[in-house]
């Protein structure tokens, strides 16, 4: 009885239906479709345990690796030839829960999996898989009222062009003209543009549900680039606002105030960011509290008290980060805020890194904080 | 002299900068980035006679070529490796103005370039290439008022699910509160979606800049997946249009007059579209006279006399292809079509195929045509 079940096993493991990680825990073979892969596309798959595997078809290449995460700091996956000529590789241990880019090396070269949706990030559109997330209710596509997403070309004289930008209204904009709404001003990160926090981030799915479950109050969300892809790392320290201030607070704040049924006025007004879109978010509130009210840093830097010395109207500091970042900078922060008389709130994301997933939690707790008063 | 000439030619033969096409005409040397590069992208390159030229790095590939057009008709530019391992190759001969797809086999698998940007088209994301049109300045990003695309989530119960349409509104749409706006709903070709028409048609352009000169009436454009994707080309004498004409009619139309300042009648609506959207826009619109009554296919067959008699509330038939199509098919029909009494259009696109640039032309014919009563 013993040796049969070994035999089994033996069988199981050379048929490839059973595998062992790095870790020594079996790799379970409950794989399914990545939620964001192209139409019809069966890979990149990804289990119940977080692990992804991907299969690329490219029988005459030399290499094929799958690069996962910023920087490759995960670490590459090589995929192995089959019989088929077919590339085919499983992630040596699981991911973390929410969404990650990833793009492909083969031969040398790097190029997206033509299984995956694209998504912009690392200064180019990168393919985009997604571990299911414990939490994933919260930005699922629901039967629920659905607001908007709208691409709008806002003129701007500072830098000569048209600019775009992308605007959530939230459902039933519109039908009572004389409604008016808050605005969020709500920034991407380094190697991101416009198209981030409704594409990987589902900006927009997240309002849907918060407004459908009564949890807030609806407000509109503007996202647009940021101008942060021309600086490199290391270039921060001469890192210059004033272009993008302007065209955030001289450019397009007034065009949505005279397109959209918006509150006008600093009250209701807040701005946020993520990453390098927090330092901006950090440094625009700094220089102008006349403009915004609530302020909000997702991974991108704290405020000291003394930051804020002059900001008498300032109604809330939101700062997040992911658990595997620096939590204790981001509870420490908050904390000095408090003793200081500021409204203050911290967040930290269970288990996330510097990646999607962390921002995603970030906006579903710091949407109910804003426009309280 | 004589002799210093011909030098300098081989020399600038060698040298690459210099090089004869398969016709004998020499290249120009005025290679400029796409401009529908991913940021910051010099590769691929386009001239001023038409020609593309590409760049790959995937230094040890075995073979890298470059398909341009649907399935590959315009044939596969082979590219070689340089010195420096990178991969290049110009195409063998000028190509028609206007938008392509394309991808690259690298070492037998299919990618993108990771030059350039993404396009939804034969069932996936391809590489999108642009050859600068004699006229391109109707579809040109200008500094003119211009109006927005919103996406909008509908619910659908015939298919249960929450389904995606992009909306274009007129600049200026929403300041008057009492105005109301017709409605073109404009349909994608096989192999597409809902993006189609949007980014790699320029509509939303195409609108602002005719709306800016004067030369048509504000009015709005749906667009959504026209459920073209399951259908083989071979499977279309089997086509069911119920499905789709269900979501369009019965759940589109009304979420679209129940949420947008629309006149809400068949005076006021119309339909269009391109290929086998064409070829749904037929079917639909013979089903259904009361629901709109302009009609525009853009190679995407004909309509006969006969099959218009019972249209009694028809205002406009609008008929279009490229010359390098079948023209004279589209004269022929429209002839028979005011032989018959009925206001019939045709189109034709000087020097272009079944491609976007045809496409592009012919909503800019068509617009000004539309809702004239």
């Amino acid at each position: 009885m013993k040796l049969f079940s070994i035999s089994l096993i033996l069988v199981l493991i050379l048929s490839g239906s059973l595998c062992f990680s790095q870790s020594g825990e079996p790799v379970k073979e409950d794989f399914k479709p990545s939620v964001l892969n192209q139409p019809g596309k069966e890979y990149p798959m990804v289990n119940s345990q977080g692990y992804a595997r991907f299969r690329i078809e490219a029988p005459e290449a030399q290499s094929v690796v799958v690069s996962l995460g910023l920087g490759g700091t995960k670490g590459g996956t090589p995929l192995a030839k089959n019989e088929d000529g077919v590339w085919m590789g499983t992630t040596s241990g699981p991911m973390d829960e929410g969404f990650h880019y990833y793009h492909v090396t083969i031969d040398g070269g790097v190029f997206n999996d033509p299984g995956a949706l694209n998504y912009y990030g690392s200064v180019r559109w990168e393919s985009g898989i997604e571990i299911p997330a414990h939490d994933q209710d919260f930005y699922a596509l629901k039967d629920v009222p659905h607001g908007n997403v709208q691409q709008v070309l806002f003129p701007s004289k500072s830098t000569g062009t048209s600019r775009r930008a992308f605007v959530y209204t939230p459902p039933g904009y519109g039908q009572d003209k004389a409604k008016r709404y808050p605005v969020l001003y709500l920034q991407h990160g380094w190697g991101e543009d416009e198209t981030a926090w409704s594409n990987q981030g589902h900006a927009n799915l997240i309002m849907d549900n918060l407004i459908a479950e009564g949890k807030i109050e609806p407000f509109i969300i503007v996202m647009t680039y940021g101008m942060t892809n021309e600086i490199k790392f290391g270039g921060l320290r001469n890192f210059d606002i004033t272009p993008f201030q302007t065209v955030l607070v001289d450019e397009l704040i007034p065009y949505i105030d005279a397109n959209f049924q918006t509150l006008a006025d600093q009250p209701n007004r807040a701005m946020a960011g993520l990453s390098m879109g927090g330092m901006e978010t950090r440094m625009v509130t700094l220089n102008r509290p006349d403009v915004f009210s609530h302020y909000a840093l997702l991974s991108g830097g704290v405020y000291a008290p003394e930051d804020l010395m002059d900001h008498s109207n300032l109604k809330l500091v939101f700062i997040s980060c992911g658990s595997k970042e620096r939590p204790d900078g981001v509870k420490n922060a908050v904390v000095a805020l408090k003793d200081a008389g500021y409204n203050a709130v911290s967040y930290v994301s269970e288990g996330t890194a510097h990646e999607f997933q962390t921002w995603r939690r970030s906006l579903y707790q710091l949407a109910p904080l804003l426009f309280k008063e």
